[in-house]
């Protein structure tokens, strides 16, 4: 019996870490992803996203499908580092919504010599072929 | 060989079925909500949403956590039906994110004397207790 129990919180501690691992992994994706922005390249920046045609950016100007196209939305939106300016995210909720799903929401700011910006954002992470990527943004 | 492969088969149509079947449920309290707007009913309306103090609504002035405040936000926003008007939504996209995740995005129109207004929103449906709710919703 003893070493049942022992079995059972061994497993729960493990899954916890694991949890809690993904979780970490998710968030230096939003790291990795300042740190481009604020190097001013948007290439890298997109690294974060699923690289696939059904990837879906929800914005201003409502949906857009795919890898390309949101790139060359944020390429149009920001292009020059005057309009791209200093990115910061701050992460509000994590949520394990399924083992290979994690919902982040969170703020996003632009603090820029030309009119800082800001708002929200909810995103959706799916681990596919082992890797995390976001599958879905939507920002306002 | 040929019992598997009819088990098999069985076992995926029916699974797809399990499928359509949520998505349909989800559609249908989609459509619950608007008959409950149109009518003026917003306590009605607030059915499809998770009633629960981790609710998430996710709006132009930020995060609104729980169902009483996203309640209240509604009433405050649109105290009369003239604010209120003809809600319609158009679904663009349902995705079974996980067994018990289903997202869904689509637009929000809302035709009125005073002005239309819409936009475009991301539903998170979870099944808690055997019941479809939204638990997240951004919408912008």
């Amino acid at each position: 019996m003893k070493k049942i129990i022992v079995a059972v919180l061994f497993f729960h501690a493990f899954n916890s870490f694991a949890q809690d691992k993904d979780k970490q992994i998710v968030l230096n994706i939003l790291d990795k992803q300042t740190q481009a922005w604020n190097n001013g390249e948007l290439d890298q920046f997109m690294v974060g996203y699923w690289n696939n045609d059904s990837l879906m950016y929800i914005g201003k100007n409502g949906v857009t499908y795919g890898y390309r196209s949101t790139l060359e939305n944020y390429k149009k939106n920001y292009s020059n580092r005057d309009k791209m300016g200093q990115l910061k995210f701050t992460i509000l909720h994590t949520n394990r919504l399924a083992k290979e799903i994690i919902q982040v929401v969170g703020k996003w700011y632009l603090t820029r010599t030309i009119g800082n910006v800001g708002g929200h954002f909810t995103l959706i992470f799916k681990k596919i072929n082992g890797e995390w990527v976001i599958i879905s943004d939507h920002s306002s």
